[in-house]
């Protein structure tokens, strides 16, 4: 049994994920509890090195399950090392993106379908599912426009995907929400980031009253 | 659909594969056949830069489950960059260990679940699952003293492993025969190579005579 909370953040570019896991953590903070913000490889050895065999600009050769396997693979690393321990310890864990990423993005909007992506995740996850996802749900085009207003955010691979694979990517989210209500919270993500975190921080008390 | 025919061979330590593998491409190729004999990674560079990963001495807090997830990872890039070009010339492509042997080892002797093996493989192989398998058979005990009387093999990890860890394999490699009877054929490697390379070749013809 996990003595911590394990808690993922999701959603499309430019859905304020960074800013909403800073700010729920203040809040998380205040209210004096340990909390440990991370994102895969988070600086776990083995886990990096499988993100560098992804990331090779030279590896254009890459088959999209061989990437598919090296991400679950980098998950599973990273959750043992990183995840567990601060679960061990009580502290509760803001991850940002896991495996709901892989099954919009590759499941869905790039086509490998959800349920094959699903199979190789649920090996890597095995038994440290998340408590709670938050999906910071927001129109692509307000997302994209977000990113482009940002100076500090460096334009990534994934932002200059067509607009209609972003879109994918939200009807991606969407599905996994109702497959998964148990699991998954929509939150509106243009809302103030502010008031997201307070949203969120709500929903974690109403769940983690019992 | 392929041209060629996609066959793979396994078995415990000692079984007698590398031999077998040479005097069956030997016969073949006298028959006219253009023969492509490989093993993972096959010198593909993307499912060498996997094993590598894989075989880090530095990597001891590596999971089973990354480990999994890494070897399909590397068999899917293999698949697509070496067996896959030469099934679809027609040739017949012989495998020195495959998907079966992460069933028998990992799945079944190291206890991560055959099935749950099974999931992820299933996802790196997609549909390119072999035609033919040959098991060849071997007594550990006789497999372990081939291996001690040859100088030229060298001993590595896997023959260091405890004898009832061999006779795992073994009962894992029986239970697949069982599971996929049409696919898998059990040879006896304690007979004469010439005289399994023969038998081989003759299932070889029955089998793809329509």
């Amino acid at each position: 049994m996990n003595q911590g909370l394990f808690i993922t953040l999701e959603g499309g570019e430019g859905a304020g994920k960074s800013t909403a896991i800073r700010l729920l953590q203040q809040q998380l903070e205040e209210l004096g509890q340990s909390v440990v913000v991370t994102r895969e490889p988070g600086g776990i050895h083995i886990a990096e090195r499988i993100r560098e065999v992804i990331l090779d600009k030279e590896h254009t050769a890459m088959d999209a399950r061989t990437e598919a396997l090296l991400y679950a693979a980098a998950r599973r690393q990273h959750l043992v090392e990183k995840v567990k321990p601060a679960l061990e310890t009580g502290s509760i864990v803001l991850c940002d993106r896991f495996v709901d990423s892989s099954l919009a993005y590759q499941g869905y909007a790039r086509g490998l379908g959800v349920d094959a992506v699903w199979e190789i995740n649920r090996f890597a996850i095995h038994d440290l599912m998340p408590d709670l996802t938050f999906w910071l749900d927001i129109d692509p085009e307000a997302g994209l426009a977000r990113i482009a207003a940002n100076a500090e955010r460096e334009i990534n691979r994934l932002d200059q995907e067509g607009f209609s694979f972003h879109e994918q990517v939200r009807a991606g989210y969407q599905l996994l929400a109702e497959k998964y209500p148990e699991r998954i919270v929509r939150i509106d993500a243009s809302a103030e980031p502010q008031a997201i975190a307070t949203q969120m921080l709500d929903i974690l008390r109403v769940r983690t009253r019992n």
